[in-house]
This record gives structure tokens, C-alpha cells and sequence, in this order.
């Protein structure tokens, strides 16, 4: 297995992302990593960490970066020799079996859509994230690779999502509910109005019917389907909510009497579970749902731990042949995808 | 000053409705209260709390009731004695000078409309809910009244938020951003994309460009502009994240050493500010804005305090006179709505 890593990608760039292949490499026999990226500054990385000779860690010289806040269609025009683009084809020449891209989520889709292609029969691919819930793990997609979507992707992106859920939390069955401002079918606007009669009739989803915004943290379902821009809003509120609750609490505890002092040290060490599931490196990012090739995105602001967890991730979704799963999934819906593509 | 109450509105009507309608009457000596629903059930409320031959509380006769669970156009049009239908008309005809109207939303903007209508130079009413953050208040709109919102519909919410936000914050020049998944003008789906550069060009609000989810929380402005649909999902999705969390929090210490109990009791007063804080029933409900006439919107889940909060901030609304200061908005803004509603 060989994962390519695009090592500039991200704001600790390159020294976290190759830390975090390092980590991967040593703690696994069977993952080989490629960094590609700027050759001096990676290769001196390694050689402080005598690893210049290991040959399981490849170095692949990319002159260009792209950074967070280039237009990524224009940057992808202009830098041919970017990191991200490099480590993609890497994948499509098949020389890897899965990319790694932190940093400028509109730069990775790009990449991976120019240079993976779409799986036949999805016409937009989607992100896949993982939520922290009350009793495990949701899957919530679309998380922005799209901002219009239309039924058909919604569609796909439950198809999908549900391909992943079974992967991600093993379940076999997972269940899956569309994002709503109300349970009932006549309830929404005309997107999902449009895409509910569809998910009801698909034979591979474990359909649940609508779900609301305070179903999410609940757990109600294994997977949440939903418009990218809603997704992208959502996932960045809950980050931004868990923060500022966090600060306020702080800030009560600093202000407050010597017993809330106390009281704060004392509670602390019960508390830590829930700070470690609610801390977003653990995840390792997510991945890009249909394109042709196992692509994980993770944060920009990725340290080493949140790069080794993508890798495993994405190895995972390799050996378990995620890509010829929702192929296979696309084949059986083909009825209905022709239905609502009209 | 004279406040219409669907008494029959929410989950604890007619019970805790009468009950807020008696405290708002007890704390303040300029509002009345006018009780619409079952006379008999609101009477022996009445009369069990001493208060039957108080001048300041009136009963008005409604038949019928509006369920939460009720499709809320077809209600409105077989029940025409609805307690929230009949409440309205009371403001309509300068009976009262505002309606609240707990329990449900979908009714209680069915019956707004039909009942008010709507400000001349408004195309659609939205919902503007405040929400509590790190440093105040934030006014979300539409978190719900809309779930099809054209660049008109944000554009005309931008416009009344603004308005409210001055009244509710007390901001001479509130500051306004448009919900979005980037900051750049460049950002966004197709909607929030042509709202963009109608928001810059107004001259009654104070835009600041976009902002994104994590922002709300942050308190980064002073109004949040949004489609129903998502503004209803981030609603709802806090709701839940605030409930579960509590939930998290509780488990783990109840499940923890003794230690972490007793440090949860020394914690608990530095707490209750933000316990407070993330309290919905302080807020009093949220107004629909747009219609002829001050209209409050509470929760299904109401109890006393939560109406009168509500009957409180109605007063204010009408006082200060909203409705006036958005229709003087909206003629100042004439050139730009007719640019944009091409």
C-alpha cells in the first residue's frame, strides 16, 4: 500500500505533514508513504529525523504550492506543478493507491476532480464528514464540495454516504435521514421536497425519513444527507459553537470564586473524554465520495497526529475497496438514477 | 398598550400562557392583556389565581385551536375561529396592539400573513431569532419562515434585522453579514452570490461581507443573514449540540470518580451565568417581521416566563415603533429593490 501525501498542503506544512507520514509509516508494515512537495525542505526533514535512507518514505519533487486562499480553478490552471496535483496523478498513474491532501478544501476538489474523474454515474462528487454525536459517530455529507445541489446529488450523496457509514462504523445497515426543517415529507424547501420520494423508493439506502438540525447531535441516524452550503454552515457552527462554549466556560471559571477553581481541576480528568471526542484531529479529515481514487481531505490546520489518522483512514478505505463498492451501489440504483436525472 | 395572547398556543396552554399574561399584567402598569381561546378553561385559570375581576386582563372567545402537528394552510382555512386566527385579527383591527403566538410556527406565519399582511415594499416575512454569544446577542433571520429565499427575500431580511437589532441591542449602526461557506464576495451558492453586491451597494445597513458558521457563536456581527432552511437547521442544530452536550457532561461526571462529583458542585455557580445565557426561555420567542402589525413568535415548549418575556419585548417592539422604522427603511432603499427585483 502506498499513500501519496501532499506534504506542502496545510498551514504547519511541510513539517507536520511529513511527521505525520513518519508516524504512520512506523507504526504500521504495510503503509509506504510518497511526499511530494517542495524536495529540500522535505528531504532535510527527514534527514533530522534519520529517515533520509528508510525506503518506505519516497520523496516526489512538486515546484508549486497552492495556498488557502488562491481561487482553486485558477490555481489549478496556472501551477501544473503543484503538490496536490502532483499527488493526484500519482494515484490516476496507479504508482499510489490513495492521496492525502490537506489545507484549501476548493483546491483538493479540484485536483481530485481533474485529476481522478467522476465515478460513472455520480455527477458531483461530495465530502463525507465525520460528526462527534451522543452515542458515536455521524456521517455528515455534502460539507461543501457543492453549494447547488440539485435531488440527483443529494441522491448520490446519500448512496454514497451510506457505502462509507458501513466502512466507517461498520454497521451493515446503516441508517440515513435527509436535512429538514421538519420531519414530516411535505416539509422543506423544493430541493429536498424533490429528493425525499426518491430516497424512500432506493433499494441499497436504509432510508429513515427527514431529520431535523437537533437530530444531529442526537445521533438519530448514521448518516445525514444534505447541500453542501448547509453542510459547510452547520459543520463550521458546531467547531465555532464547541469553541466559544469552551472560552465561556473558561472565562466563568477564571472570573469565579477559588472554590470554581478548585471545583474546575477536580471535574477536569472526567471531562477529557469529551474534549478527545469532540477534538476534530481525531478524525483525520474526510474523504471526496466519487471520484476514482480514495482522496482525503483533511484540515488545513492539521498537526502530525490528524495526517498519520488520514492515512489510516484513507488505507483502510483502500483495502476495503470503497471506489468499486459505490460503483457496484450506482449499477443496482441505475433504475432510479435515470428516474430523477430527467 | 394592549397585548392579544393565543392562550391556546404551545404545549402547556391554556395554563402557562394565562399565567405569563398575569405576570406581565403584575410587573408592569401599562400592559393589558387580552386572553383568546376556550373562555371556560382561561376563566378558571383566572379565577383560581384571584384574578377573574382584573380590569387589565380581558378573555376573548375562540372555538378552536390550531395543533402543532396540523398542515398549517389547510388549518387556516377550515378553522377559521383558531385562537391564533383570532388573535391576529384583534391587532387588525386596533383592538390590541400585538399578537404572541406560541406553539406552531408554520400557523402562526400562515395566520400573521393572512390576518396583517404584509409591509409594503416586502415580499416575504422572516422569523428573526436572537441568539446568545461569547460577547451579547446576535439576530439570526430567516430561521424559518422561508425556505426558498430568492436574493430579494435576504435582501428585504437584512433591511428589517438591521432595524430590530437597533431596538434589541440598543446599536445605533448594527453590524450585518451575510451567512456563507468563505468569506470572499467570490463565495457561495447561487443565491447568497447575487445577495452579495445588492448588500454592499444598500445604505441603510451597516454590511460587513460574509461570514461563516463559526462566526454566529463568535458574535462577529450584530445580524446574520440567511435562508429559512438554514437558518432554521443552524437553529435547531444548537439547540441539540447545547442539549447533548449537557447530556455528555452530566454522564461522564455521574459515571465519574467522587472527585469529579464534588468538582461539578464547586463549578455549578460559575456556571449559571452561561446556563442562563444558552437559555431559549429568556429570549421570549423571536418576531415575525415584515406584517403590518407587531406579531411574536414563542416556542411550542412556553412556559410563564418565556410569555411573558415575549409580551414584554412586543410592548417595546410597539413602543419604539418597528413597524414604522421598516417601512421608512424600505422607502429609503426603493431605488435598490427595484434594481434587484428585475
Amino acid at each position: 500500500m502506498k499513500i501519496a501525501i501532499d506534504a506542502m498542503g496545510g498551514d504547519f506544512a511541510p513539517l507536520e505533514t511529513v511527521l505525520g507520514a513518519l508516524e504512520a509509516v512506523r507504526e504500521t508494515k504495510h503503509i509506504d508513504v510518497v511526499l511530494v512537495g517542495d524536495e529540500t525542505q522535505i528531504n532535510k526533514i527527514l534527514e533530522d529525523n534519520n529517515e533520509i535512507n528508510n525506503p518506505r518514505v519516497t520523496v516526489h519533487h512538486a515546484s508549486e504550492v497552492i495556498g488557502m486562499d488562491e481561487h482553486p480553478g485558477q490555481a489549478l490552471r496556472k501551477k501544473k506543478d503543484a503538490s496536490v496535483v502532483v499527488a493526484t496523478a500519482l494515484v490516476r498513474s496507479k504508482v499510489c493507491d490513495a492521496v492525502i491532501a490537506p489545507g484549501s478544501t476548493g483546491a483538493a476538489v479540484a485536483a481530485a476532480l481533474f485529476g481522478l474523474g467522476r465515478i460513472k454515474g455520480i455527477d458531483r462528487p461530495v465530502i463525507a464528514t465525520p460528526m462527534p454525536t451522543v452515542n458515536g459517530i455521524t456521517v455528515m455529507l455534502d460539507s461543501g464540495a457543492n453549494s447547488n445541489s440539485k435531488p440527483k446529488h443529494l441522491v448520490q450523496g446519500a448512496l454514497m454516504g451510506s457505502e462509507y457509514a458501513k466502512l466507517l462504523l461498520g454497521k451493515e445497515n446503516p441508517t440515513v435521514g435527509l436535512l429538514n426543517i421538519g420531519e414530516e415529507a411535505t416539509k422543506g424547501n423544493e430541493v429536498v421536497l424533490a429528493t425525499y420520494p426518491i430516497l424512500e423508493k432506493m433499494k441499497t439506502i436504509n432510508f429513515k425519513g427527514n431529520v431535523e438540525g437537533r437530530d444531529i447531535p442526537k445521533g438519530a441516524v448514521d448518516v445525514v444527507v444534505c447541500d453542501g452550503f448547509v453542510g459547510n454552515v452547520v459543520l463550521k457552527f458546531a467547531e465555532g459553537l464547541v469553541t466559544s462554549l469552551t472560552q465561556l466556560i473558561k472565562d466563568s471559571i477564571m472570573g469565579g470564586s477559588i472554590f470554581a477553581k478548585i471545583g474546575a481541576m477536580l471535574i477536569k480528568p472526567a471531562l477529557k473524554p469529551i474534549a478527545k471526542k469532540l477534538d476534530h484531529t481525531e478524525s483525520g479529515g474526510a474523504p471526496l465520495l466519487g471520484v476514482n481514487g480514495v482522496f482525503m481531505i483533511s484540515h488545513g490546520s492539521s498537526k502530525a497526529k490528524e495526517i498519520k489518522t488520514a492515512i489510516k483512514i484513507a488505507t483502510d478505505l483502500v483495502e476495503r475497496k470503497i471506489i468499486e463498492q459505490i460503483r457496484q451501489t450506482v449499477e443496482i440504483e441505475g433504475a432510479v438514477k435515470y428516474e430523477y436525472d430527467e
